[in-house]
């Protein structure tokens, strides 16, 4: 009987497996024709034989009646640790922060349950029976907008992340976080959204020629107002109504959000009530104090919107140590404000050599990118970084680069963050020891 | 000053809000450069004074600190009508159905929340550390697999409907039924999976190239057999353990399930836990009595498992009344299990005048695609439908040539569903009539 370990792999194990870069990389055209060059290579399945498998033991659910099928379903009661982590879970009378746990998820999406969402003066109850959008100033004709006129426009559909402008601030500190990838990297999302253009709403008020600036307000009691350009309102400005399919989550704008896709997180304004047309910003709190890199001279970004090419390595990361030597994948996710994700270099060295990811496609614009690495651990220390480029050709800084750039904090687990606190952008390693524990390392 | 009512717009008025098709179907080109072109002619938004604009009257939530921002956010109280309708809401000894609400969603993503659910035995509660999946039978060395063990492989990551074979069936009626567009067709979903491709767990136990089918079974207490094409596993299957980012619901198969993109939902055995490779299918109930096919001759169709091109307006749909004349969009979702939507054609007065719809990219292979066509409704009545090509050259039937092909059932309201009710893939009617009601029409 002809026994086939690789049926219909294009190449052979020595090919297909080698190492393209220090302490392990393997080329990841041994993902091609689904990765079948690396079965057998794994060495995670278990053996039986085949007493083992017929009759198959049965487990107590396989032996009874289960549960209703609910109206909402929920995750497994197993997974009940999947969750955001809070920063004020009492509600109490300052901000609060939830940060979705990436290193706990895969894909690109994140579900509407664990997006991120930051609120400064909690999270409005909004009836979308009694909110409305109004859109003044430089118009010829003041318009409002409900919820339900809204859904009659044509509505654009796309993926987009958000992404605080503050998220991972914590690796301004010398001393590098020890924590999971989501508590450090967690104030970035990933959804598909659903609105109608900006462009059209600004058309149908008609728009003074002369008009440069938007600033947009939420109908929540921190009354935040950003400018916007109006460049960018034409360019892929939605007012966002639905979130991965349903309306938006209460922590994420509902009824009604700006989403201006890769700029900084906290000017897709939400629960938005208003935009008026003008012709110079607002230079408000959050665009001249908070959310404003200020930059080592004293000096500070005026306006500096877009979020810049990122990654992280999700997987293997700080809390999900290795059992055994062996095949693992190395997967992340990559992003840019800019554009497209045109590739992403893994390297298992701490950065002296680098190999190729594959990225899962389609590649969509401002969006995560799931990116993977086949990688077999050879059980000694190895310092795991991700590298992302974009398709305006900017590069995600490394880490010492970076600081020399931006300048570093003080150690924000004995003293509160001061700036540099904003536009964090460079990679994150993670340091395997001997023994498969993950850290965080600077390297 | 120069007030513009159409900055950028690439065309006037008469051009782009030409009608291309009866009763007010407009150019989908009119949706070009976001849409532009159709401001103004909205006529959905309410003009307002400047003095109603400043200052905005507060509304309570814009005067109090909001609520709490909790681990795991859920939709606004507002939103409570958003579930799926389900038709064993008590959990009795016998299957359960929960259906997707399209009528209430848009984009492409189905929240997982809110993805479709059949169980014929209730959902298990399995303990990920406990399941085992066994790979046995023509195979050179048994393996077994855990979803730790599983989570080690390079994952594939991809957009997929999953659509049970007896989705529509309602529509085999004589007699419309008069019913959402989720009770109708709420047994279809879409979501981005993640997984190991099936291949490579083949091809680490060995697979015995005489082989040609697997039987897969589940770990409920259904013990579901499917047979599956060997050729399947190596053109797209999963074993998929992710669902949008999180690990899968329980209704939908955690820990893990197989994933068959385009392939008859049953066939993507939930709570996977085994699958046994063979030369001859398993002839199991559920491949020759229940999820197949018959014909009105008596003959049945002997393992047809592709879901067929399809297609359905969610906007508007019954249930969702228009309240005046003036410009809407209709939208809706397409697929097939063939491969990519090519087009869709709407039409609005029943099949004699056709348009082609906007489509939302990128298009995925066997998943959702949303369209999007704008109308000007004049206040008369008029029948509207959409119809689905593929890029395999299927076209979405007609209701009347599919009844003549496949023929009808007796009436669902008022005797229980006979056969013929599965692959039902014909366009549907709604109908709209003077006052703005919509009504399921076969037309």
């Amino acid at each position: 009987m002809g026994w086939s370990r690789r049926r219909g792999a294009p190449s052979s194990d020595d090919v297909a497996l080698q190492q393209v870069a220090g302490n392990g990389l393997i080329n990841r055209r041994a993902l091609l024709g689904q990765g079948a060059a690396i079965a057998g290579a794994m060495g995670a399945a278990g053996a039986i034989t085949g007493a083992a498998a017929e009759p198959l033991a049965d487990a107590p659910w396989s032996l009874a009646f289960g549960e209703i099928t609910p109206a909402l379903q929920s995750p497994s009661p197993f997974e009940k640790d999947v969750v955001r982590a809070t920063s004020n879970p009492k509600g109490e009378f300052r901000n609060s922060h939830a940060r979705t746990p990436h290193q706990l998820l895969s894909g690109t999406v994140t579900p509407n349950s664990l997006h991120f969402s930051i609120n400064h003066c909690g999270i409005p109850n909004i009836d979308p029976a009694q909110h409305k959008l109004v859109i003044h100033g430089m118009v010829r004709q003041p318009l409002e907008f409900t919820l339900e006129t809204l859904s009659r426009y044509p509505l654009v559909t796309r993926m987009a992340f958000v992404e605080c402008a503050g998220n991972s601030a914590g690796m301004f500190a010398k001393v590098p976080l020890q924590a999971p990838a989501g508590l450090i990297h967690g104030l970035v999302s990933n959804a598909e959204w659903t609105g109608v253009p900006l462009s059209v709403l600004l058309d149908e008020a008609g728009i003074d020629p002369a008009a440069k600036w938007l600033v947009a307000e939420g109908a929540d009691a921190q009354f935040l107002d950003r400018s916007v350009p109006v460049k960018k309102a034409y360019d892929d400005a939605l007012v966002a109504i639905y979130q991965n399919g349903e309306h938006l989550m209460p922590g994420n704008g509902y009824p009604m959000r700006l989403l201006l896709p890769g700029y900084q997180g906290n000017m897709n304004v939400k629960f938005l009530r208003r935009i008026k047309v003008v012709n110079q910003p607002a230079y408000s709190y959050f665009e001249t104090k908070n959310y404003s890199q200020i930059l080592p001279g004293g000096k500070t970004w005026r306006f500096h919107f877009v979020m810049e090419v990122k990654s992280f390595i999700t997987h293997p990361s700080f809390g999900l140590n290795l059992k055994e030597p062996g095949l693992y994948a190395i997967s992340g996710v990559a992003y840019s404000g800019t554009g497209r994700i045109s590739k992403v270099m893994v390297s298992a060295d701490g950065g002296k050599s680098w190999a190729e990811a594959a990225l899962q496609g389609p590649i969509h614009e401002k969006a995560f990118t799931r990116f993977v690495m086949p990688w077999r651990w050879n059980g000694q220390p190895a310092v795991l970084l991700s590298r992302a480029y974009d398709d305006g050709g900017n590069v995600q800084p490394l880490r010492a680069d970076f600081v020399a750039m931006r300048g570093e904090a003080v150690n924000p687990v004995t003293t509160p963050l001061a700036f540099p606190n904003q536009h964090y952008n460079s990679t994150t390693s993670w340091a395997v020891d001997g023994k498969g524990e993950v850290s965080h390392v600077y390297a």
